[in-house]
């Protein structure tokens, strides 16, 4: 191997060892939307061990997201590999013990920011990738899509390059999202699906007036409060096979009303629903909006659909994946939908999707980090199961 | 009578006149807490006709308020006159037709800031008075209860010269209260009650967390809206012989929560009850905190009760109000006890109180004004009001 004619790393660096390629992609700092250089440096990895990398930017001025699709291979089945090279900001570096861009290695835990979420899951994909590819691989081909804005809105990210991938007949048999899966010990979990969210805002208009002559007012405050009573008086459901069940949260109550003697003319409410595979995000939104007629007939809702669940019935991809980790961890992984959203809510779209990856005790946090050995457990986990789907 | 000594009237000022009596008030721009120079000139006319006038300021800095009591005769029985020479802000001057201190007569129509509440109705029971003396007045007493700060906190007014009232043995054996009660026309309506006002913070505090994981949180905002439905749920009752039902009105939630994805860790409620006299603030205080105790146990309540309720049962001496209301306006008033509070409330605590005064369409307004004719009407009242009770 040479990289001479890149020289975007060093020639002498072994694509097989994770925790190399690791270090050199957290020193390039990339907080969402990543200005690039780390995909650059990624590409030009993959295009060393035989890879076909095509560059995606979408947006344009400050929501210009650098996105890549690559592959190697043509033949079936076509595994991919998504993740994204933005991190979330530092913060203030000076709460950090170990400088967030230098990936120091101290004890046996790799510091920095990304080293979990998720450079240091990409680095694992590239170092099994190499050694599938010194070993000799299988008839499969794998690709990764990668983008560099899962972190902010993610408009012009994953989604995106989906649609570039569908219109190029590049849509892959089976996808696995390399984010961190394990609440505490690496094989403990795998992601098969995610609950859905969705957020409104709820304005009651009502007629002002004194306390004092209440029958004189219509107070939005006491219709709002109806709203939501109706909203929370039954559960949404009772969980589902692989879904804990759907929650309805509160997380705003607004009026600003400060006089004592006044009925206020207007008061809003914010909620956030996490929604299990017996909902749909238009569903739900209609039940909101009925409940609003009946309770506030002046009334306004804003809602918006982050995402809708989604659920990928385990099939033999995902037994590959669970003897894999069981042959490098000794673990049985529970296959669990809870937690926040990814990116996998927009694959899941157009072919089965799983997720699995590092520890995820510290991301977001100072002092973001992920042990050595895991990285290397990862590694060899990622190997296993591409030698074991035929890549 | 000549004003030589005191120079703060003109000489001829007939003190019979409730017209130009409530000009030379009117002129006088006192907006709460009374400077005290309207207050000053009301005491020298009320020395003109006999009265010991007893200058009461209490509070100091910004809160220093004028007060004074003022009684004429010693005989029983005493009559007490109550009123306020403070008035609300006149706002914006340039949005007046009339101007706000002029105290300009159109049309049969006295215009100015205070015309009705209640420099009017002060001016009324001066004119009353001035002709009883003139006609030789009965055996009775009469005094007048005069604060510069009605409209405001009332902290250092009818309070504090109550209690001075109590030590020197000035509590009347009945006291009129002259704020414009008559909602449209002069005669229809007596206040012999008002209903009690009670203000409630509640503040829960709860566990932030990410909407995500709702039973690693506990959503304060669910817990308040609990609350706050068992507070609505029951009518506190169906009013009684001369009173409305209570009102419990919510008047503000504040969260201030932008954060879609954040459960916070505290929610605020604010909530006025007016409340009749089958409850008292104390119990009412107890009932919000036990409802808060039991679905919010980490929660706060802040209440201030601004005024209970009270009821004066209708007497001898209201049986002389409504005949001479009667004999004047050809009205019989309704005895009510709706509406805001007044001074009444303290006065309540002491001896028997009802109030009666001016037409009060429109005070706190632009243009606040009274008719010519009702303010004669009134002294026509008031005096056969003292005539008819022995003063």
């Amino acid at each position: 191997m040479t990289t001479g004619t890149t020289g975007l790393f060093p020639a002498d660096l072994a694509l097989t060892d994770p925790v190399a390629v690791a270090q050199l992609l957290i020193r390039q700092p990339s907080v969402s939307p990543d200005p690039g250089e780390s995909q650059q440096l990624l590409g030009a990895m993959l295009e060393q061990l035989g890879f076909e990398v095509t560059h995606l930017p979408f947006g344009e001025g400050a929501e210009r997201t650098p996105n890549f699709f690559a592959r190697l291979g043509t033949g079936g089945p076509h595994i991919c590999y998504a993740g994204h090279t933005d991190v979330v900001p530092a913060g203030n570096a000076a709460d950090w013990t170990h400088p967030p861009f230098a990936a120091d290695i101290v004890d046996g835990v790799l510091y920095g920011r990304g080293a979990c979420d998720m450079k240091g899951g990409i680095a694992a994909c590239v170092a099994a990738i190499a050694r599938r590819v010194q070993a000799g691989k299988g008839e499969g081909s794998i690709s990764l899509l990668i983008t560099g804005d899962e972190e902010g809105p993610a408009t012009y990210g994953t989604q995106k390059v989906l649609e570039w991938m569908a219109v190029h007949g590049q849509i892959p048999d089976y996808c696995l999202v390399g984010e961190p899966t394990n609440p505490q010990t690496l094989g403990e979990m795998v992601k098969v699906g995610r609950r859905g969210s969705l957020n409104a805002l709820i304005t009651v208009e009502g007629t002002q007036g004194h306390v004092a002559y209440p029958h004189r007012a219509d107070n939005p405050v006491h219709r709002l409060l109806a709203v939501l009573d109706a909203l929370l008086a039954t559960p949404l459901d009772h969980g589902s096979e692989y879904f804990e069940p759907s929650s309805l949260q509160v997380t705003s109550l607004d009026v600003g009303n400060t006089a004592t003697n006044l009925i206020p003319a207007r008061a809003q409410a914010r909620l956030n629903i996490r929604f299990n595979d017996l909902h749909t995000g238009a569903a739900l939104k209609g039940w909101i909006q009925t409940v609003c007629r009946l309770y506030a007939p002046k009334s306004r809702v804003d809602v918006s659909i982050s995402g809708e669940s989604f659920f990928a019935p385990p099939g033999k991809e995902m037994a590959v994946l669970q003897q894999a980790i069981k042959s490098v961890t000794g673990l049985d992984p529970k296959l669990d939908t809870g937690g926040g959203t990814s990116d996998a809510r927009f694959i899941a779209r157009y072919c089965p999707v799983a997720e699995f990856g590092l520890v995820g005790a510290s991301i977001h946090k100072v002092d973001e980090h992920a042990a050595v050995a895991d990285m290397e457990k990862l590694t060899r986990i990622y190997e296993a199961f591409l030698k074991g789907v035929g890549v």
